[in-house]
């Protein structure tokens, strides 16, 4: 907790005045205004998260967190249990849809066995492991509260970690088998949608099998009744410990000033219990992809968001954040690189 | 004639073969099917440009047409001619938006005056210029036929050139003032759309003055009656240079089996004319983004193709085309570098 209550301690707004100075730059570059549309906005928000006028990136690493679902137990998922570790480990081995996608960028794979049913023998697991597999939510709760800051803070370490490395921009992503379930009963919580409405497919459940899905997370809420207004209580009800320390690593990136990339689903879904917890949170969040699973589109409506690419991907891993680090690299360098009318030689446009 | 004629002549449908064999690899790859959405697709589109099940991307360059047009003097455009001189010899410079952008991605930027109204004195622009400017819409043609072709034909001779010199893959760009108006006037023809629907305030034309401009091209295509079957027709008296050019290296790239990116409203409309000329081209085109002009949308629509980044860029120059470089090669990495679930110790998932 101690770790916990400190990062968000450390959490400040974004810099204004290095908003503003960026923005005038900017709008003094030679394009029509506001002609580069969110390039330009992604611009005056990695000034305003450095402080800086023309940041570095520093290194680029995806961070990953591993973790099972006990709710698996009511056949939520297609996948056996065990394709989270057997994942996770190849995640690490960088083999998976995120690795070539990250190494395209540059980036580092970071994999954190959060809480897998199974451990892997793979070194290049990092393990923080806090349980093996949470409780089965249709029964009990997921996890206790405890256990719930715990995952958090495994997730800011990680963050803190490696932004003592010279990380300087994080990606989130995660493996999890069901953790679209959890994602959607947190949602279904947070903002008061009917889990009906927006359970899907996750990773290509028979369509036929979804609509118990939904029940399974409606049943799961009305056992747990957790307090929408307390997100540890329904984090560690209806949650994971994936999405607890994807929270934690948005909540240390704010804390340390550097950016963090949302991913799809079930990284949206963490940023919001992060924004819950503390809301200057969202200043350094930077939306990627509109996830094709069905509740994404809420989740970030709700979070307030609009993501840039639309890729109608729904694997997770980080695969959508990993393809912003290339477009932020865009931002920071026109900013630096363009010039201004005055030195094109231009007077009025 | 005889160049078009050559290059039409050589565009054959994409390789269905090597696109089932990809696509069947991709099947088996270590992630539940599908679900690397667009980025697959875009993958086994790769594969039937090239004929390879892993590609490379070879050299990259942003190819950016320059041209001025008459119907400028109807007052449609806030910034005055000359400033289309000035920008393409700042774009060959990578001192604009699209510079950073491209040097980002490790591209090349070819800058061509194919009929500016003023030369600019810089080497870095290649000249072949056909004509100082089309003449004014509103009030003739605004070239002739053998005009248009010509500029096609500048623009598949620059696509060879660079092909030649080893680019694998070229994006698009433009630089013109009034090419707004030339598009909206094409597209209206091409998809039967009313201008005052489709009409926007291209490099921010102030709003009272968008219904002049809808006006005008209301005007230019009443007056020159271009006939809607005949794409040459429609190019040569309401069209531009620079959309002429522009599908002359669609054209080419199809030709040479390479892929072509399709930049924002501009190069969104060139790339309708390219289709109409020979509908095997559009096979070899890769969206890139939604261009936040009026007409962008429709022009996609109407096309046929859906841009994956939403980033609501409208500037132009390639801007928008020069950053789906870097998600072409995490297009081609996914398919080389992940695992199947054989080799990945998973039966069923």
């Amino acid at each position: 907790m101690e770790l916990l209550k400190k990062t968000v301690g450390e959490i400040r707004p974004l810099d204004k005045s290095a908003m503003e100075a960026a923005r005038n730059r900017i709008d003094s570059l030679i394009k029509p205004q506001g002609s580069l549309g969110k390039l330009e906005e992604l611009s005056v928000q990695l000034c305003g998260i450095t402080s800086k006028m023309h940041p570095g990136m520093g290194k680029k690493a995806v961070l990953v967190m591993a973790a099972d679902n006990g709710v698996c137990e009511e056949g939520v998922a297609s996948a056996p249990q065990i394709v989270t570790t057997v994942q996770a480990s190849n995640i690490a081995d960088g083999i998976t849809g995120v690795g070539p996608i990250a190494k395209q960028a540059g980036a580092e794979m970071v994999v954190v066995d959060v809480g897998m049913a199974v451990p892997t023998k793979n070194p290049k697991v990092l393990s923080k492991s806090i349980m093996n597999g949470t409780s089965n939510m249709a029964k009990m709760p997921a996890m206790t509260r405890a256990q719930a800051i715990k995952a958090i803070e495994v997730g800011i370490e990680t963050a803190n970690d490696q932004i003592g490395k010279g990380v300087g921009a994080i990606a989130t992503g995660e493996m999890g088998i069901g953790n679209t379930t959890t994602s959607t009963a947190v949602l279904s919580v947070m903002a008061g949608i009917d889990p009906y409405e927006i359970t899907g497919i996750g990773a290509n459940l028979p369509l036929e099998k979804v609509k118990g899905k939904a029940y399974t997370i409606k049943k799961a809420i009305e056992l747990n009744r957790p307090d929408r207004n307390d997100p540890l209580d329904v984090l560690s009800k209806v949650g994971g410990l994936d999405i607890a320390a994807m929270a934690g690593i948005m909540l240390a990136c704010a804390a340390k000033r550097i950016p963090v990339i949302i991913d799809g689903y079930i990284s949206t879904v963490a940023a919001i219990i992060a924004s819950e917890i503390e809301p200057l949170v969202k200043g350094y969040m930077v939306p990627s992809h509109s996830s094709f699973e069905k509740g994404a589109a809420a989740a970030s409506r709700y979070l307030g968001l609009s993501p840039m690419l639309n890729m109608e991907l729904r694997l997770g891993e980080g695969s959508g954040a990993a393809m912003m680090f290339n477009i932020m690299e865009c931002a920071i360098a026109i900013n630096r690189d363009m010039i201004t009318f005055e030195e094109g030689g231009i007077d009025v446009v």
